[in-house]
């Protein structure tokens, strides 16, 4: 976003952010007393908001999750779990997960389809995929997690958009053996500065991440905003109400400007266009920054726009002059 | 301290915590957007903390720094960048940086003097120590460095109580090779809750820790609230100022007790007592929660009370029924 700004220094401000997948209207951030700043965060308020965190992904046992200042830092932290390993990663998705696992000395391939063969140890899924919005069935996940637990290999399930989808498309719930299960706060819930994230798996096994990320790990403000975030159903019925009437209103204009949506999540679209590169750039004189792909010159991915300003001015930046 | 509130189910509420060595007045929080909590961090913000942290610690060049969400998150993260090792800690010590290096699988001595035989790789230093408040010169600090850097070595210094001695105590302005300083932000800043710590090294080794740590590493509250008490000399200068002269009134009142005070630093206080373990008990029917030591039980240590209720409920407790 700098860069893109430093790309068009005329354009009208505000900027619009339309790059990430974030929920442009946040969970309000509550009244936060004092010494949620002042003193280390306590045992007793992060059970609380691990109880939360347990409730809100339907998980039995809240000793299977292990909290982080977001889940870039459980990203980053998994490689250096796991021996030299073969890791095959579904993609093209959020490309964190091959840089982190490189980073560590990791064999990575980026592969198009689920058949891990006999030398893989270790397999990435994002799921629903961001940028495509793919989802891999349970039941599929199930078999290869299997596959993987038999040779002390790995299953990486980053369910960071999932929270939009039916409950039944995760697998947080009941997490098969030798499986990680990542889970974002700050995207539906619109607080990505916040930082906050989740690991779902085994007992054994988020015990290990737990003493991996340390003590202390999540902020006072983060432990008492997510806990109340996560107990509160309510907003997020209606949010995932919102963000479905949103997803199809920018279905529309993305249409209407000649692009074809090819998937994505409500929180964000995948749209292609033969010009792409020509209308990001005009998106980005009008102030507004959408995500493109190098590899892939012909798509474009949009985020909700926050209000009407913002829609109008997506609407004029893409249908006008 | 959720632990001792157990104990003693019937003392008096709230509370009064000096387990920790935390500024019981912390830097006041300013006014935070909403942007702050709801957007992703930018590096924008990340460059501003980084300068004003620079300027803070006389770091000519803010590419020598990483931050993090907290300094327990880089001591988790230290003995991951080393292989196998054989690491010497000066102790008695803050216990963490021992249990890390162990859980990462390196040879771990604590020992009572700094004279590294050949085979150490890494030595540790907390300096001014947490609890004696020992201070080792800087030109130790460099003959160690300089033997270990020849070696492939590295050494830690953990500058978390440093603050508040001066400057020349410190080791952070132009740290020689193979040396990472840590300077905690929420122990002087009184904002243990935020989660703000950095790590200043040359700049290669600076970079492959800003690279560990990822993207995002510190949230946007934190970037925001670090630079601006980052910035601010007079707040500092003052509470230096306030900081010695509450050290005093305690070791006055420690001693009106029958302690012997062995050292600390400005915010937390090291005594010792034949009767501690007594003592100890005797503040927590009080609801006063101090740091023991199992393995010295005549040592208890003492953080600075918040206000004069605290002050005079410390008195009462140690002085009088």
């Amino acid at each position: 976003m700098d860069a893109t700004r430093k790309r068009y220094p005329d354009a009208p401000e505000p900027w619009i952010d339309l790059s990430t997948g974030i929920n442009p209207v946040p969970f309000p951030i509550p009244e936060l007393p004092a010494e949620i700043w002042s003193r280390l965060p306590t045992r007793s308020e992060e059970d609380a908001l691990l109880a939360a965190a347990a409730a809100r992904y339907r998980v039995p046992d809240s000793g299977t999750i292990a909290a982080a200042s977001g889940t870039q830092a459980l990203i980053q932290l998994l490689p250096r779990l796991c021996p030299k390993s073969h890791v095959e990663i579904l993609g093209p998705t959020y490309e964190e997960h091959e840089a982190c696992w490189t980073r560590q000395g990791h064999h990575v391939s980026v592969v198009k389809g689920l058949d891990p063969s006999d030398r893989v140890d270790v397999v990435i899924v994002v799921n629903p995929n961001n940028p495509t919005g793919r989802v891999i069935p349970v039941s599929v996940l199930r078999t290869i997690a299997a596959a993987l637990a038999s040779k002390n290999g790995l299953l990486i399930v980053d369910e960071a958009f999932i929270d939009v989808l039916p409950e039944t498309a995760s697998i947080a719930a009941d997490p098969p053996p030798a499986t990680i299960v990542l889970r974002s706060f700050g995207k539906t819930y619109g607080l990505a500065g916040l930082r906050l994230g989740f690991a779902i798996a085994e007992v054994a096994l988020a015990t290990r991440i737990r003493a991996e990320l340390g003590p202390w790990a999540v902020s006072g403000p983060a432990l008492r905003i997510g806990k109340a975030a996560l107990s509160d159903p309510h907003w997020l019925s209606e949010t995932i109400t919102r963000l479905g009437s949103d997803q199809q209103r920018l279905d529309a204009v993305l249409e209407a400007a000649g692009f074809t949506v090819l998937g994505g999540t409500p929180l964000f679209r995948l749209a292609r266009h033969f010009e792409a590169t020509k209308l990001a750039d005009r998106l980005g004189r009008h102030g507004i920054h959408v995500r493109s792909f190098p590899r892939e010159p012909q798509w474009l991915r949009f985020g909700l726009p926050a209000d009407r300003l913002a829609w109008d001015r997506l609407s004029a930046a893409l249908l006008g002059e």
